[in-house]
């Protein structure tokens, strides 16, 4: 389970070091070598027709931004700096937002530019373990130009739909598309979140079963993968809420409408978040509880047990000296007493009832009826 | 106890997966197979007159709506898209909204679209255990159609003071009514806190009479419970903000005082929950309090006891030996010594005290009287 | 002591519940059946002369009003609808406002209703036990109406202040007599928060002297209380502001510099009562802080001791054994040595030394000298 | 050490109870009788002339007013009511205002008058204990009168600038006056925290050396005065923040530069404060995890002694039974083998490395070897 | 590790102690007499021509600054005060920031002069200790000045890069020049911050290991820089938020762009440490969790023996017990008991498993079976 996690992390910290070394030149596009080559699948449409097409060259584009008001471009693989220095000429796109597209370990964010829209955000995968995949996207007039790290999305289903001509995508301007790809994203955080639930519900569960064989690293795992995903979501949400509020050139006002059902999404997936995150840390405080609940009730029948035999193993001991009774009639004469040894056992007999009933008013034989006026809780 | 709760969350999480599946196009209308089937209940009146009318088919309202100054269209249940979708064109809801309506796991929210307010938020039942119902209420300038998620409600009492011409409903527009829905779901609030305040009462109450026994699974309920309503009642704060202070075209102001009232009445549950919430987290660590003083008091017995007769035990093992006194002087003489015995039980006496007389001055007797010096806390 | 916080906390309980009932219509006016009646007493004058008298009806009032700039009409008692009802119809108050009035439950708010402001806050009293009472205050261009709960209030030195002639009351408006009521209610709470310095105090040496024996129930008191109070002021706090912000027609410029002042005192009193809080979580902490390192010091103490022993208490047993010497040369040869108790007493006094050496290497002897190589805080 | 904080919070309670009781007339000036008899002390100058002067009646104050572009007025002591009038009326002091200065509990604050700002700012010494005094300052436009609690002041470096015509204050108006004044009472925060800084850095090294020995009751000192001195700073950044930001008419521009430079003073105070907060609650939480370290290291040691012992001298005990041998063959014939004593040994050998490897698996002896799947932290 | 912790902190503080002391005139030039001497050089450029050359006197820059569009002057060294003045009169700046160039402890901040915008920030150093260096800089309309405390910085690529004429620092201006500058220094807290992510990591691998011998003095010291960094990094923050919003004149549109690149580097920064911050603060709460899960499970085995032993030992030590049965009937007579021993082991025996069964019903071998009735936790 944390060997997983540990994965994970190393993961992150690999792509973290993919940056731009400090120093360099801002603006300079270098390329990860292990990057996959970019390809690179032209979709345009208007309503009545719809093209898909995959080209070579970006070059190619510059037909279909011309016939169809909506073209988008989506590019998987980020491996070719000539490749994205082509398009970045091509859409007018600033060196800084093109440093931004390659060094995938941006938080999201909306940036203004002349002419376009440039949106950063992250798509996660439900999977065995989260993944989670920069997605840059520019929105123009009659452009979405989307870039991502490797090939395979989630936006299949909805190109189905385009295909189809079902839904109002065929319809609608390249805000629409972006809203669209958006809101694809976002709804895969759900399922992703749904397990956290389903993981706490069950640990829960667990604690309540027996708090002190619970794995605590699980919920601690938790923790901080819900953390990972906080500083992937907060960042979302301020982005889409300048989408929404202010005058975007690009965006119409009925598209509007659908992004702010969009950051409404994004709303109850933080309300989600913060809520799990709540929760482990209540769980892990319960557990701590409950743990340290067990310690008292041990302690307290270690103290009752040993209490009561130590007197006693005390006395058999003093009547297991050796002192001979012979040489002197001070030296252990109840060993020669007729009822010597029920005397012996008498006396630890009422050791033994004496303790037991100091423990009895003490409360710590686990019953309740204790005397209050002697504990300092009161 | 506890199993209730749990119940509670699986429905919960039930829910939440009656969503629409990542990847559906936005608008789709999917109704949960399992919802029942909607019953629409028309209740139009004026100053004059009030008709109350349950009908089979979404065309039927037409003429209410013409006829009557506010008509009120309560539909129970959510299981037919169809007739939603029909209801939808009627009132021109946005196809979003309808989809709000239908994915009940919607936070609280106040959405502006032409023509109508729509807002949603839930209806908790202080019952046996806590249940939450989504209520979606479109008000428009002269309806107000509300949908729930199945039937019986809270607004009874209401609508017999609607029958009754008491109040000011009959006299007001539908701004009025969408207000005392409001009203009603809002106080329905107050019962279900208080009875979290009593149980919290009961609980501080037992952990100070005995804190060990006390179960400490049912705060944790009671906050997670509190964390679960906090969630359903802050966004509605906000909606009812945002109805009260912006110009809505469908709120008069008279209106207005009345809806002020209730965002004060919202603004009390938030006080009382935050408190109780408080009051839970500060009850959890008094009792972890409680017990860990418990502990030190238990150790700090067991201490001075074992620490009192584990050098006794020495000595009368010692004196247990049977090094053979005849071979050598040098093998236990004081075995034949005449006043071995008192000499052994006087060796012991002098041990005890100086212990005790070290407690004494530890101040681990219970008593008071500690040389603070030695200590480190000082 | 502890009793005494449940009667307070059962009597608020007491209180939320002489609510309106959820489902009633808004603005209806049920009264306490245990709440005093109404006794009402009119105080007005001008700069030249005052009128002090109490009258049994409403409708007495109308002569005062038109007759002085300023009239100040007190109701102890809410225990009357009727009478209730006839004061809102003479001073156009809202329903809404009146039933604020009589259900005793309301935060503090300032509200501008046409013609007044209603202003709601609490009196708190510094006697055995914190007593709260919601004053309900109207301010009107030429007069001051306000509801308490029961008769006896802290406005006795300012009734003789305004017989007297003493001070700016008699020269001014109602607005400068609602700022005096205010004041007097807020600087009550000074020395209420006072006591609670000084049991934190007295608390905090307690700890110091003896952190195990100090009731931590009294902490867990305190910040309850305090709790409850700031759940009293902040809304105060906001009202105020409000009142001293806005462009108040009811409120003259020389009065809002009192007013001023008067929030003034608000921040203190909120800075008390956080600096308190802070003060009983850092003295709750403290004193666990104090008993964890107790139970350090007795169970290091339990160890050293019990760990010499143990060994030693081994081999006294050993030599106790009964095998039989006279059967073999191998059946504990030692018991008939010459020197073979002084070899057994050596025996232990290395095992002794040994321990002792060890335990002083780790610092467990109370004394510093540890070697750090080996503990796991470095 | 804990003697004198002791001091200073009796101290601060004492001052607290200075204030006006509740229910007196607001603006009621009600001197201390312990304060000391107020001297005044005026500094006039101009660009050409100083004159410093000691006076006996406030009304020898206006020839100066008339003669000097800037009068600084200095008022040690409040003892006397009748002169603090005086001063009032001279200046047109507001009673609230006059009352402020007298009643030495105020929290910082500027409040805008007509003709005059009124700033209330402490002044704190990092002698031996903190002593905080509340000094009161009235900025007109060609006077500056400050009032002080007693006298003795960090003012006399400047005074001796201004004598010796060093720096700007000659050359400027009032308000680069109060500017230098305020500067130097900020400035003086700087060494006390200071001391703060190196008291911590002492308490982190003594927890590392010895986190039991180490004396928690001074972290929390720490913890308490921070909590206070953030009480008197807090609300003087804002008083500055207004005074900076808000068109002034007493503050020239040049003078509201300096101004901002103190503002940057206090903000690194508060960074300071904070942090200085922030590590004494780590120190806390490291020093009670160390100790919680030291326990469980404690408890392991006992735990392999006492088990390993536990079950030998079970063995001995047992062979120390007086069954006779001679009675029956069953009663322990283990006495009259010939290797008796050697079995006896060699089981308790056998028990021990039992144990001893049982321990080292589970990871107890110290050494790192443990067997992960085992553990629960897994 | 903390030995070098210690180190820095000490530095710190010397730095601080470096201030001007309390009481001395606003904008002293005191320098600090361990500063090293001032080395000024200086870059100017234009589009066609770069000079870079060091120079000895102040007033040999005033040649450059009529020449070229852009001139950079870096002075490393703060040790002469007469340099630093002349450098202030030729660039006209104000003596409070010329005071807050010597005292090297200031906040980051941005302040508008006339003429110029004054910029403090921090460059860090990832090397084997944390070092931080205070940089001034100075922005005009055709100047750059900057102050360091020493030689060597973090510029060297930087200088290469416009000596190639490569990327855009030569066609553009000095805006630009201090946008590079800044970039630069920030761009190097991000290996610093990933030595930390990687610390981080290693400890959690640590702990899930062995949570009882990893060392939480590294935890407490990553807790204690990152508090560090954050002070540092938040105020730079605010300034550069000041510098891309408001219309300054200095910057043009083009340098803006950058500046809010370099602000969205600083917000990643700012994501990071406070990520950075929580895990740390997770891991402790996490090994502190997994130290008292170890505390518990000793608990539990010593519980377990020393609780089946205590009663065993008893017995054999009562059966060792010397009364002679040879006196009376009474005195011990199992000891001649045909089957006394036998009888002896069975009685224990019965014990032994009367005392597992127990503890296997409590849950408390380790095995999960427990009867949940009689726990508290229920």
């Amino acid at each position: 389970m944390s060997k997983r996690n540990h994965r994970i992390k190393r993961d992150e910290a690999a792509r973290q070091r993919r940056r731009t070394s400090p120093g360099a030149a801002p603006g300079t596009l270098k390329t990860d070598p292990d990057a996959p080559r970019p390809q690179i699948k032209v979709i345009a449409y208007s309503n009545q027709e719809l093209v898909e097409q995959e080209i070579q060259q970006p070059s190619e584009i510059a037909p279909f931004l011309g016939r169809y008001p909506v073209t988008w471009i989506n590019v998987d693989g980020l491996g070719d700096a000539q490749v994205l220095h082509e398009l970045g000429e091509i859409f007018h796109i600033h060196p800084l937002a093109l440093e931004d597209v390659i060094n995938v370990h941006q938080r999201a964010k909306l940036e203004h530019y002349p002419g376009h829209q440039f949106l950063v955000f992250h798509q996660v995968d439900a999977g065995e373990r989260i993944q989670s995949e920069q997605l840059s996207l520019f929105l123009g007039s009659n452009f979405v130009l989307t870039f991502q790290e490797e090939a395979g999305d989630c936006f299949e289903p909805m190109r189905e739909r385009m295909r189809q001509h079902v839904g109002l995508i065929r319809q609608s301007g390249p805000d629409y598309l972006a809203y669209t790809l958006l809101d694809a994203i976002v709804d895969h955080y759900f399922p992703l979140l749904e397990s956290y639930g389903e993981r706490l519900d069950d640990l829960e569960t667990e604690i309540i079963k027996s708090p002190e064989t619970t794995t605590m690293t699980q919920i601690h795992d938790i923790k901080r993968e819900l953390l990972m995903l906080r500083r992937k979501i907060w960042p979302l949400r301020d982005a889409l809420n300048t989408l929404v509020r202010d005058p975007v050139p690009q965006v119409t006002d009925s598209t509007r409408l659908y992004l702010r059902d969009c950051y409404d999404h994004i709303m109850r997936i933080i309300d989600l978040l913060e809520t799990y995150r709540e929760l482990s840390s209540d769980l892990l405080e319960f557990q701590l509880s409950s743990i340290s609940y067990k310690i008292n009730e041990v302690m307290r029948m270690l103290t009752v047990i040993a209490t009561i035999f130590i007197p006693l193993t005390f006395i058999v001991g003093l009547y297991g000296m050796n002192f001979d009774p012979n040489v002197s009639p001070w030296n252990m004469p109840e060993l020669k007493w007729y009822f010597g040894y029920p005397f012996a056992l008498g006396l630890m007999a009422v050791v033994t009832l004496a303790l037991l009933g100091f423990f009895y008013r003490k409360g710590w034989l686990g019953g309740r009826p204790r005397v209050t006026s002697s504990t300092g809780t009161r």
